[in-house]
């Protein structure tokens, strides 16, 4: 359906490079009727990178949104959103020394093999400039999500052997903690150990990776789509696209591989307000890929940075050995996670819009 | 575009529930002139289950897969091809008794929730059974791989704390070993060990998680789309949509948090053939989303099965408390992840051709 | 999206050939809870032939069309629906005698040059068996329209010369006397000279065109989506996709091209229930793409049948001159519109079924 | 997939409104490689205005395309392309007076049914404005064609009662008798009957409808996609999502009803490159919906212009009767079919080139 697009009925297509004029998404069927706000668009991209942080390097402008089309007198239309931000910095020139370069854990080699081309720009599609795209889209999902009380909340789980310990009275206390954190990490134990982690990382020039979880609370029951369309399958499906990531897991993830059947297995219990819910949510919130009403729990493994301010041995695109050496003047992230934050709030916001307008399309027949 | 297909251009749909009358699939966007051979996805099929193997449950007759379209006179015409497989043993008079039971870790309550009626017959569509239907639609797609020499090949990575040691010559000698296990583990020792695990887990009437590990070889470059179909978000996408799993990773997906940048990037080198490879392979075979040409690794995590021999307590659909027990004839296994070795394989498989197809598409102009 | 599917939510997967063993139809996306009874579609496939017509070819057993999946219990829950259609007369050795001939009208021509193969079986997939799938799908989509009070009537409205006039009462008597024709006109005086047509054309071994009319009432205002899935622009995919068809026209269609402005444009008026309605519907029920409430009217194009008693000159596939004469128990139909009726109808129910779904997905925000 | 899409794997997404801040279109799924230059874009745009045509109104500024993405150093990259058209003339203050009203023939009414707001600047997405999208994308899409030697040309045929003769030695003379016409109306005499009736209109201030007849040149046998994306079929949905149109015809299309099959059949013979062709092309150049290599012909039926220079009769929004007047300044076409010209030919470039590539994806097994 078009590698660059994502969603079924409420469906986003991105475009733009890193170094281009611009990069922007179109979104195709927005329900009408919902209250858009320019300037709430810009806030949410805002967020893509804490306050005052030296974790998350940035383009020295803020990135401004505008929208195009699809909203009139404030409200959406029905009509396909474009929003278009364009690119304040797109000086590639310190890019020339290296254009002739194999970057390593870079895709300027892959898209070498698939297209015959070479855009030695930054990143094109590869970078994760382009995920300013979907957290713009998901600014405009959430209005649907709002609409059921759902809440997402992301934020930085693990860096190196560091474990946040997550606790929060509300959902609401959980996203605020998270963004007062310099790396978006609620836990303020933990968040200062692996601040000194990510210093003496900047100070080696090197980058770390790290998790990021998710939590979605106040699902309602009933969505997602047996059997390929599975609520984990499309999650991991959109989280495997933002770049840098490697893992995904929902529930107990990984740790299933060691718990016995008896342990695992989500008792159904009356609640207070005598509504099913399970004693235990091992299951992380779905059964057989359709929502239990539990909240939706997944982790996302970010990888380190590829850049670093270290030389290394690469290849030139005629095969001869060579050393490469970043620019001076180039952006740096100790932590990419951190900045995927609030990409994978965005997709998690992006799959649950979707999901919500397929279950409407079916249901009550 | 339905949740009961899966593929862009070498597209499945896949229907039929566990205890009606037949499970079926069919194949679009299938090339003309593949050699098929139904005996071939019979063989296919039966691998599901290793040979004289007490750890996993099997119907009494073996599956027999019948093709009724598609294939003219050996080989395939262009024709959608499809493929069903009656179920021989659709008996679900012994579900009975727990027909009105809620049952913890299984699809039914969500599945009265998203539609509003309750298939008590076994699982329906979220059972395992499913996926026959992805291994036959994989037996037609290896054709298309084997045009380009790709070979994929998974086992049991790990089952509770053992994890095996991998080791090969060949991934001929992958395959060789791995089906001569009765559990499809490839390492002796490490199958040992897990055996015993599974031993007891069997005497306790429980059952066990796993991590499946796959591993695709002489894949070509190239292959893979970006942004949003990613080869490894269409693998996690697949994967993810396989009953009783919890988590996708590529190559040191949830290790990559711990790991620093100068330590996990590949760097590029020139093989023995003056061909272009990465010295180390922690990406696990992509870059971007797209084929470098080294080996795709990546693991799925299998949960716990969640019948198990114990009593549970649980809810009726009308919310009253009651005990669970399962009709004396269910079939359990101790282990699902060795069932679902031959269906991770598939959707790899599936992921790939389909991957292959969309490449031949764009290529050469 | 596979070339073998049709619809968005509401999405049918058809597959089978004339002569193999069995054709069958997969829909997914179908509510559950709809009232099921396979009598039901059994009988709208003999509907497919009018009774006791000597107008109309057909196979000496009736089709038998079996629900393999997607209902339980007389409702459907959600599931694909799979149904398939064995093929009792699937003897194909008639056509040994010209398996090596390029026939003039048949498609056994463009599927070699697409696929390398040739299927020298009767049609394959370009027979208009294939259209027996369709309207046992929408068998099923009729549940939803009934919901809704949507009537779909379709039926001869110009053969040869001679077009019918059309009057009735209501939607249900049109289609009464619609099936009371041997020949689905509704028109008895335009009836009569279209078989005396039809009789002289069955005496000269040949065939003939037609036009079908179909109407849609009660539609609800608002279906269809713009800009490339306009209502019109769906049933146009659907009819054309018929084999045998050779237009689309919509409202007053190819007429309009000699007329003006200010006699097309329909008028809103309020009707006795004070609904918005227009003064005429030269339009045929859309605007924009999206229904206006007012009946949907369309005609579609019926080629004369391909296959006619006479001797043709013809290749050979190796491109030597043949002379092509049918065998002698072939069947031949003098006019394939009347058996096009039905399948009108059966797409037109299946674009109104999907317009219906994909409009309640983003309804009321 | 989007409604505002269109393609498989050329795949177009166009936005904007005809009195927002810009138009655009993203095309997905373009092979890398190809040579564009923004200029040729632009040229293609201002042909669908003949040049010094009195026949068509248009913007005083012409349309200004600018390429933000897909396009580096003068070629495709594989990236998705986004061209944008600002509008630059988008005062929208003369429709203040009727804001209100329902206008006849116009979508404003059904919008209003299906999403509950009112857009009253313009037509929104309804417009032929979006069209502009269109030739913009075919632009592009016409270098794949280019690969092949495929020639598509459109031209008027008819015009009320007049119907135009057409005669060429090549398709590139066609083409160029066409683009003299300052109606795109390739045979002399007939143009000039034509344009004595569009003076009348003019005068009266009415409009009236036309058939554009296109036909494509050199078409490579085996596209197009058995069942529901026969080349017909997608050639269909594609013309009637254009504004204005009422009926698709391929061959003898609506003729079709009066022929017998013996004159009707095209015979297969060879032709003086021992290449197969047929005798006739009654079919208009495909066979169960693949083409047969031979001219694909079709005509596209315009309905006049909804708005004309008289007052009429509607309904407020509020269901009150009201006289609807336009704006003195309001853009009069009086055969909105002219410039339906270019468009009908991009919409016949769009569905090639994604056929040209679907086979691809499938050929050489």
């Amino acid at each position: 359906m078009g590698s660059n697009s994502f969603g079924e009925i409420f469906k986003i297509t991105t475009w733009g490079e890193s170094h281009g004029k611009a990069l922007g998404v179109v979104i195709d069927g927005c329900p009408a009727g919902l209250l858009i706000d320019e300037e709430e668009i810009n806030q949410d991209l805002s967020k893509r990178r804490p306050s005052q942080s030296k974790f998350v390097t940035g383009r020295n402008e803020p990135d401004k949104a505008e929208i195009l089309s699809g909203v009139f007198e404030g409200k959406t239309t029905g009509a396909p959103i474009c929003i278009i931000i364009y690119n304040q910095d797109q000086d590639s020139s310190s890019y020339e020394p290296i254009k002739h370069l194999l970057r390593p854990g870079h895709a300027n080699f892959t898209y070498l093999e698939k297209y015959g081309t070479f855009d030695y720009r930054g990143g094109g599609r590869a970078s994760a400039r382009e995920t300013v795209c979907r957290v713009a889209a998901a600014s405009i999902a959430k209005k649907i999500l709002k609409n059921y009380g759902i809440e997402v909340v992301a934020y930085i789980k693990k860096i190196g052997e560091v474990e946040a310990k997550i606790s929060f009275a509300t959902p609401q206390e959980l996203r605020k903690k998270t963004l007062q954190s310099a790396i978006f990490c609620p836990d303020e134990k933990g968040q200062n150990k692996m601040i000194k982690i990510l210093e003496d990382i900047i100070e080696e020039g090197d980058s770390i990776g790290a998790v990021v979880e998710c939590q979605i609370f106040s699902v309602p029951t009933g969505l997602g789509d047996p059997v390929y369309q599975k609520l984990e399958a499309k999650l991991a499906n959109g989280i495997l696209s933002i770049p840098g990531t490697k893992g995904f897991e929902i529930g107990e993830g990984f740790s299933s591989a060691m718990m016995k059947g008896s342990e695992y297995d989500d008792l159904f219990i009356l609640n207070d307000q005598n509504k099913v819910v399970t004693k235990t949510n091992h299951a992380g919130g779905t059964l057989g890929g359709i929502s239990t009403g539990m909240p939706i729990i997944f982790n996302t493994a970010f990888k380190p940075a590829s850049s670093i301010k270290k030389t290394l041995e690469t290849l030139s695109i005629d095969h001869k050995k060579q050393r490469l050496e970043l620019p001076k003047n180039s952006r740096h992230d100790p932590c990419i996670a951190i900045r995927g934050v609030s990409v994978v709030e965005a997709m998690a916001v992006l799959v649950l819009a979707d999901a919500i307008l397929l279950q409407k399309a079916i249901k009550h027949f």
